[in-house]
């Protein structure tokens, strides 16, 4: 080829081993599909294409790849082409009409996207599964929530999962929906502009098992978004997951301590045993970040690119989009571990909750119910309880000052209220951390969860289906 | 209230100015939206609910919100409160049972994030509509597309066209989608977790016009996403526009001058005239960059932070994306005007088109279907021609030396196979850019607009009759 | 003009305003240096240069820069000319031999640029100052200091707030040196590649205060430094301002406790009296993420834009750079507040300390240093003391278990090698929180200080004297 | 250790590996340096000191590190350690007297970072000097310069690469700056606050090559800027790279072509030979992307983290910037291949030069000196020539309408001045394009590349002869 050692070693080398590591069985598929559509439209003949699936049949079981870069070839594609020459001489170049490395390269690229994403949407909707059964679990374990990094409310363990699954979940909704972009075929738009002969873009975008041609074949080789908006999502899901983290490493602080882990996720300190450390949760933030960094450098990447088909949208940037998956496959392990096996140590719920007074804004709500005074009466007599460190005496005097009578509550009804699981018992508005609030809440994650597992099955479903047609199709060829 | 006088001009006045230019409405309208319910409800009878909307309606047409920030009040909330109790007295404090700051100050947010994206969605269907006739009218236009910076193909002005806006669309069809995370209704959410008292959040939302109360009451106070999705959709669509204009401008430049513009859009050189500098591109390029830092950075701001009710989903960080959406709606007129009077310049696509050869892979592929020889023989002969400057004569030598026999088609068959038109036409496969090829791109096109505005109109539709029910029901209570 | 209504609206207009608002005086600045230079090198002769120099003082007198973008005139520049064409007549245009927008425009922004810079470095100088002061007088005042969010080690407040210190004065260092790159005069480099006129480029950039030309002429006026170098370190000290304000955010946690803020900087409830939420902190945190998202986007602006004379270094992204700055500006009051106001509580601190277990490392220390056994031997010695819950009893029997002697130390001495207070004092090595060893430190920070505080200093004074002498030579032409 | 298999996957194998492939040289060398220091100060004896020595010694030649994560260590630190006892018993944990994982390992992750970032400023500065090499070859080669993406003034390619050199510099001076930061020894600081033993930081620091030792010992384990630093200037550097880039690109394109490139740059295509085209360019363009996305996702990482020791100043992070680097390396190979052999094709600056009319400004300039005429004459007279075509009648009617006498200067002495190369040679001033002009720029270039050189080349020395005498020191131990 003549090329220039140092672009060789550092574009075609790297594009080359890249392709084949990690590209070979979505490169062969759409050889498959293509050659079948081009003999069914009679664009080559039955002959030929039944010589081209002879060879290519042999190739798939004989070919070994280079692991080093083989002299004399551009990249993997005229590796493959050359093989193919070998067994077939000048035929083989039939395989190549009316297609181009164009449309044939991002093809390979949106099924391998496609692959990757099904695969951490499945992991996903695992860990949402699993949230459930947790939250399920959960709904009684009281748990104090913060606003601005201090105590303010009690509700539960499943008020708050569930608070995140739905982030969670919205995240996903968003990366599935994305899934159409991506899950179309580009396939005969060739170099750009299609082509002259006859082919059937639907029938090779069926046999691959994508949604529909790209409509546009301009747009087919230079749109980022099957690239873009997944990484976009990614992104999003990353970024909550470090808010969680963040929320999470304070709960589970020494000082705090209402979050408890297993032993086997704390790191201890033969000197400090009181020290238990969950630093898997610093990990996940620390993974979050790196992950979201991969997934935001494939954003940033087509600023000011031109709207062509350029190499940005070629292999190279795609070793980003596979780290990233596999880091955030990864953390998405430590995160499940992490929520499936923290626990909640009761009695710090309690002393923080009585401590902070989390309870008596519900109090003040009950006087305005039962004895029938006014919001602002409530709250100024409350205020002084809090002052006096929880005196019924005090209440009783300031409510009889400010409104004329006794307060009718007995000590045991005051105590009953200030309760904090009197305080989630009694917030039964939809939303709310009650059991029978949570139950219309965990109905809504459960048809979520259904909804984007029934478009992940019928999509799976689909490529199965066309994976073997398309091995079919290829064998009934000669 | 004894801030500190650098606590209160850097955070206080700061968030009451903004609140006092930029959420007046919202806030009034969630302040009756919430009033109704509680009279509704019984949670307040109906005559202090009677006396509340007077005192109310009053503020409505007499307060004047200052300009500059009142003493003795922390923030707008707390003068508005204020109004309302010299009007009032005690009484006043009834409108905020079962409610929070929390869960007030983020429907009020969103209510106004809904109202900036509608009217972004509504220019950007216009801007579509607008771009769907150009398309109409450019099919014949024929425009030399590129790859890698290099003349490829011949194409059409409606393809080129038709691809970014099928682009534009899908970021668009995200865009409306985060509506539907955005359109929820917080209220009833309280501190945190609802409220003991007997709350309709379905019926808040209903007259607000939101979609559904938000399922989970701590989700409805923590969540970014009501201003990260939208911010992420917009970042993404303003990228795709940054790769638009870097072709654009290579299109347009005196070298290539295939696009010109009229002389309004124009910055002229009395020295050279020859020069017609279309800065109107690079205006819109750094345009999308400054709005897209802008969300960008909306984005980031959340990276660990905790997952809890924080000021990153207050007040503040709205500042950023009301001027993304600002810079955005002014860069999209920039950008109609930019795509509708763009022309061609039908010469200079002719030379281009010829002097790089964009046509003979056209030659190549008429020789494999009308003279029955293959692929690999097609391009020797085709490269042949090509290297000897287009001649015929070699053209026609080079076949019949490979193929044994002489060339059956004429020079003219051979002209008209070269013509850029010719290549266009012939292109009849979907995604194409022949004329009936295109028919069903603009009809993708078409449903695509279709459906979003049906979504579009749908929401504001309800919203409008919301409003209004809104103001019936509220002039209903006394 | 003629330009499009739309071009004009969201192009020219807001240009014009952003001049007319922000860069008169640098405006006027240069245009003085120039005509001094030109007259100096007898490129226009002195009756034309006084006659200049008339006219310019009188519209520096007299001129009204109209508030709303006035018809005819594309931008500020052309409206001046304009308005000294009304004076002068033709001669007006003498002012601009040998220049050109270009290189004018930019040096408007350098001199603008470095204007705010040297506000900045002079509030973070002083910032510095009263930091130190504090230092000072925190060195006794104990504090715990944390790893991956865990109590470890006791330490001072004085050794905590220095470390920030350091870091702080380490982003101004750069920030200082940024400066120099600044701080370069494009004037001259006219279009592109200077001028065959025989200017004197040393006396124009001494007249405005520069270190000196840009030593090429194409850098000067394509190069993105001037902007995002000191954009790149805001965004470095905003980093490390968000990562303080996450740590000192817990340590003055309820919870936590040890960091306490007079009333002024807190917010309360008067229904939970013991939340004392120090929300300037979260206030800090979220300025800084939205300054440093300001400047983050003028660095990615740049990315993959031609190396040539592009918008991207005019007026429009200054908005950017000047809000990033403002807001800077703000949050470090803020920061001074927060940083000055913070005092220890330091009951709580022993509390924590004791607690934790935070000095039993010293106890193990010690042992090896008097008792000369190994350090594994006094770690396992003071592993069982930890264990029992600090029993004296238990650390003596298994201390004669393994080392087959009784332990000399007395209890009273033991309890003194435990004591917080023992724990810093002993860490005399440099870098270390004792009294001795903070001397090093603050000596340190001082000479750092000194040397950014000459350098602006000196940078300062030259500016105030070129402007003197500017004044001067302008007068002095006629 | 009984750690989760999920986290000890995920997160403890991770490490391991890192660390078994990636720092085991930097482990080794600041165990001996502290070795030494613990046994000069009278820390252990020298019985102790001289055991250590053999063992340490031993291993060096013999411990073979597992490929696999071994079973019962928690990392290769326990590892190392665990080898240590297993040859000499209790006394191996005598090494770690003094001294924590804290300050270890961020002593050796800084060597790391400062190997790096030596192998990178070494291969920064061949580059310079090559490209001084070209830029002394290039003084007379003449190019067209751009504006906006118009051609506007002729220049050379000397002009236009010592601007990018010097922004190159630029980049590289503040890279190098920040290697001082780097270059400070956290080792003393113990966990935090160094420790009670009486340890020689100094001599640790000076035995392991660095400047000094970190002043504050807080500082020396939670700052994260010896790994953001040198990444936000390789993304400065980088942007500046894509920058250049996006000019190259254009001005190699087919239609400007002024810029060509050898064979083995370019790739052809048999179909279209005049299609050639450098896509080294572009593939420069998005291994800056890639390599600038690993760096700013380091600097992001550590937005709102808290100022604390925690693990993003640990060994995963660093990942992302030894992989930046490493395309970083690459990518500034491909780009001295594309700057080195980057030629100019004379006739098409020419053409543009001419076409575009970009001397004419000089033509103006040049009546205005020799005819003494005012510049707005000038002006006016010049226009009328270019829109005539370039008709010296009309140019010499419109000066005598004019100025009413006869212009005196020849077609001859016209021509001159009109030509390109008389453009660039009186453009004399300094920091122009003229050859005598260039020495001031070129020897400018030279003396930053000798400070910086002179600086790396001390730093280099230093850290050669320290090696050597901790390898002496170390051996004298026994």
């Amino acid at each position: 080829m003549g090329f220039s050692p140092i672009y060789s070693k550092h574009v075609l080398e790297k594009s080359y081993k890249h392709w084949a590591t990690t590209f070979l069985d979505e490169f062969g598929r759409q050889n498959k599909a293509h050659l079948i559509m081009l003999a069914r439209q009679g664009i080559i003949d039955s002959k030929t294409a039944s010589a081209l699936k002879k060879s290519m049949s042999k190739l798939d079981s004989t070919m070994e790849i280079p692991g080093e870069f083989p002299e004399g070839v551009e990249d993997l594609f005229f590796y493959y082409e050359k093989q193919l020459e070998l067994l077939l001489g000048e035929k083989a170049g039939s395989l190549h009409t009316a297609r181009s490395r164009n449309d044939m390269d991002t093809t390979v690229f949106r099924l391998y996207v496609r692959k990757l994403m099904i695969s951490l949407i499945k992991q996903m909707l695992l860990l949402a599964g699993a949230l459930i059964e947790k939250i399920r679990a959960s709904r009684e374990q009281l748990l104090v929530l913060y606003t601005h990094g201090q105590p303010a409310q009690v509700s539960t363990l499943a008020h708050y999962l569930s608070s995140f699954l739905i982030e969670f979940l919205e995240g996903l909704e968003g990366l599935n929906a994305s899934m159409r972009v991506v899950n179309q075929c580009p396939l005969g738009a060739a170099a750009i502009t299609t082509t002259g002969f006859n082919i059937d873009r639907q029938l090779v975008s069926d046999l691959l098992g994508f949604e529909r041609p790209v409509p546009n074949s301009y747009q087919a080789i230079v749109t980022s978004h099957w690239l873009t908006y997944p990484s976009m999502w990614f992104k999003s899901i990353l970024n909550d997951i470090t808010r969680l983290m963040a929320d999470m490493g304070h709960k589970a602080s020494c000082e705090v301590g209402m979050l408890s882990f297993p032993d086997e996720l704390v790191q201890v300190s033969s000197i400090m045993p009181q020290k238990r450390n969950p630093v898997i949760i610093e990990h996940i933030r620390i993974q979050s970040g790196m992950a979201a960094g991969d997934f935001q450098s494939l954003i940033d990447l087509f600023h000011n690119v031109s709207y062509q088909d350029v190499n940005e949208v070629a292999d190279a940037p795609i070793t980003s989009f596979t780290r990233g998956c596999e880091t955030l496959s990864g953390l998405l392990e430590l995160l499940e571990e992490t929520l499936l096996k923290v626990s909640v140590d009761e009695r710090k719920v309690d002393d923080i909750a009585i401590a902070t007074g989390t309870t008596t804004t519900e109090l003040a709500d009950e006087l305005v119910r039962r004895e029938a005074i006014s919001f602002r009466t409530a709250h100024v007599v409350t205020s002084a309880f809090v002052k006096s460190g929880y005196s019924f005496e005090t209440l009783r005097r300031k409510f009889s000052e400010l409104v004329g009578r006794a307060l009718e509550m007995s000590d045991l009804e005051l105590r009953k209220v200030l309760s904090p699981r009197h305080f989630v018992q009694v917030r039964n508005v939809p939303g709310g951390p009650s059991i029978s609030a949570m139950e219309s809440v965990i109905t809504f994650i459960e048809e979520k969860v259904k909804i984007i597992t029934d478009s992940l099955n019928g999509l799976i479903k689909n490529i199965v289906e066309r994976e073997e047609q398309l091995s079919i199709e290829f064998n009934g060829l000669g």
